[in-house]
């Protein structure tokens, strides 16, 4: 097992109406934003419940914070944050807007353009305080300290991370994804899978109960997945969902462990490039990577197979290829395709993600760092 | 699942000389007391470790607390942390010495008797801040608020708990466990074996995460338990059981479901009057407790067994009898004997814990309040 320091500072707030619980938490000094995306909140009793939460504080609202949220639109937050002299950002909504109030949040005490933070390293020394309600499982944004914001105008979609930005309490409650779109779900259940794969499918370093954890992870999001598509009510059903996708990327089940996030980065350029959705574009890349780097990954595949998939073959070359194919069934089961072919792309795709990647300096990617750009566009071949 | 809220607020520093990482974690200014337990530290290098990582920060040493650390001892380290004005208190030992620096840190600040913390249920307002150098995995303590303190003079073992006493961080350096003695490696393992089952062990509320996470972690304690007895410097064999250890009992695995503590409740009434060890008290309670109360906890002593130990029989009463014999045979395969007989104790036990029970108001034990002091005293007859 590897060293590590681990601390996760947000507290979770989980199960039914657990919103009331904000009103002791948000301070009641100072000034709130109350940040969103688009209308759905104020469809779906969220937005209600927020502002009845929030009574006696002094709050701003800011919504249109994007799927895949962009620079040009949080500046303009961060803009209203320094107007109206915020204290306190209140994001609701799923991955994108929480991402996007981690931005605004550092952006806003940070002495220069915030864009700095995401391409030019540049330190966040202090952010402002944040607290979550989470509508879509999915990320983990929640209770982690990464965020990625996308800037249109060069297409580049770029991270930063730092516990400086983590919220300081998340709502996760179940009830508010009852009126999610399927699409959300379906993009929601791979997201978190492919968060777990990220920080399991590397070589093993004796660390069995990292991966006992992850394990259960996958397992619990292919048994539930499923029927939260079907009973889109079922309370268990998507508080099973949710806490999985929680605990997929709240730092536990990577400590200790090489991890990869190759699929990640891959998938990043082919959403900055073509705005595909980011489980989308995960789905995509996933099983060729597999493919492809299954000699490195073979001990972990085969143990995804056997423990997580139930597969018992002799020979361990079926064995990989099966645990392929039932990865990949799997994103097709909840109801997203898997081929570049499905969303209109082809081998000029594979191109311009070369390209974008080449760019923008990831070409080390990986667990061992051996994924350079020649290999990320094979990849992307095979998914053609 | 049930509705929760959590979070836990203890760094975790784990690996090869993460002693280190103290130095800027203690505060500079005040005083500290370095808090421990016997001699043990001073030979196996922990203590000048500790030392040196202290180098320039005024510290005041308190030696001597026990296994089941007690009143009569704890007392007078209040006294010196009042006497010296003491500001922090840096615990080096297993769960004894951090339980008993919990209500050091506790009773410091209280206005009054601290027993009062464990006995009247006296509110615990503050607390010394506190960091911890975990010498014994077990009991999972240097990450939570619990702790366990014992009157010698009226043979009570009472706890209280509480996140303002957990520890701020927790340093787990495995090569710490290389010299222990076997029996506390075989008691940990057993201790922390038993944490997750009380959190685990009673009746389902369709909550796979929480279960699998519980089952991982049992099934790396079985895995990793033997090896660590039979190898006692293998790092990652100690570092898995130390992971392990801390995840039973962190708080994690518990949040959402209901949660049992009776073989610990009775345990602790065995120690309290007859000085047995805690994980000894464990195993002789709990494969009893199974039988009597298989009932109640049919399905997940099924799922117990199936999934942990493996099994798979037709006839779910013998499944049922086989995993409480799995359970029973993994204690005494980690060296623990599992009878009241093995420890020169009978019948006038059963009777005497049943008074103890009974004293300190323990009448309504298990997932279901129905243990009282008779179904107690039978789970006690078998194990006679």
């Amino acid at each position: 097992m590897l060293n590590f320091a681990f601390k996760n500072r947000t507290e979770i707030l989980f199960g039914k109406d657990q919103i009331n619980e904000i009103a002791s938490r948000v301070p009641s000094e100072g000034k709130v934003m109350f940040l969103y995306g688009g209308g759905s909140i104020k469809k779906n009793g969220v937005y209600d419940d927020v502002v009845n939460a929030l009574k006696g504080v002094d709050f701003v609202e800011f919504s249109g914070v994007e799927p895949n949220p962009t620079y040009e639109t949080l500046s303009k937050a961060v803009e209203l944050v320094k107007e109206q002299n915020v204290t306190f950002i209140l994001a609701v909504g799923g991955g994108s807007v929480i991402d996007g109030a981690k931005y605004v949040a550092a952006a806003a005490n940070y002495d220069g353009d915030g864009w700095d933070i995401l391409v030019n390293g540049a330190e966040v020394k202090s952010a402002l305080p944040i607290g979550a309600v989470l509508t879509l499982p999915a990320t983990g944004s929640e209770s982690n300290g990464n965020s990625v914001v996308t800037r249109k105008e060069t297409q580049q979609k770029r991270a930063f991370g730092t516990p400086i930005v983590q919220s300081q309490f998340a709502v996760l409650d179940p009830q508010y994804t009852f009126s999610l779109p399927t699409r959300q779900i379906s993009n929601g259940v791979v997201d978190a899978f492919v968060h777990v794969i990220e920080q399991y499918l590397t070589y093993p370093v004796n660390a069995p109960l990292q991966d006992r954890f992850a394990e259960g992870i996958l397992s619990t999001l292919i048994e539930q997945g499923p029927k939260a598509l079907e009973n889109p009510e079922d309370y268990d059903v998507r508080a099973n969902v949710m806490w999985s996708a929680t605990m997929a990327l709240n730092g536990l089940i990577g400590q200790g462990v090489p991890q990869d996030w190759s699929t990640h980065m891959i998938g990043h350029e082919l959403t900055a490039l073509y705005n595909l959705d980011h489980a989308v574009t995960l789905a995509i890349v996933l099983p060729p990577l597999m493919f492809v780097q299954q000699e490195q990954k073979r001990a972990k595949i085969i143990q995804l197979g056997e423990r997580v998939f139930g597969l018992n073959m002799e020979d361990k070359n079926e064995l990989i290829d099966a645990t392929i194919k039932h990865t990949q069934d799997f994103f097709e089961q909840m109801g997203i395709k898997t081929k570049l072919g499905d969303y209109d792309l082809g081998e000029e795709a594979v191109e311009a993600v070369g390209n974008n990647l080449d760019r923008n300096g990831m070409t080390a990617l990986g667990e061992h760092g051996d994924i350079d750009v020649a290999k990320a566009k094979k990849i992307l071949s095979l998914a053609l």
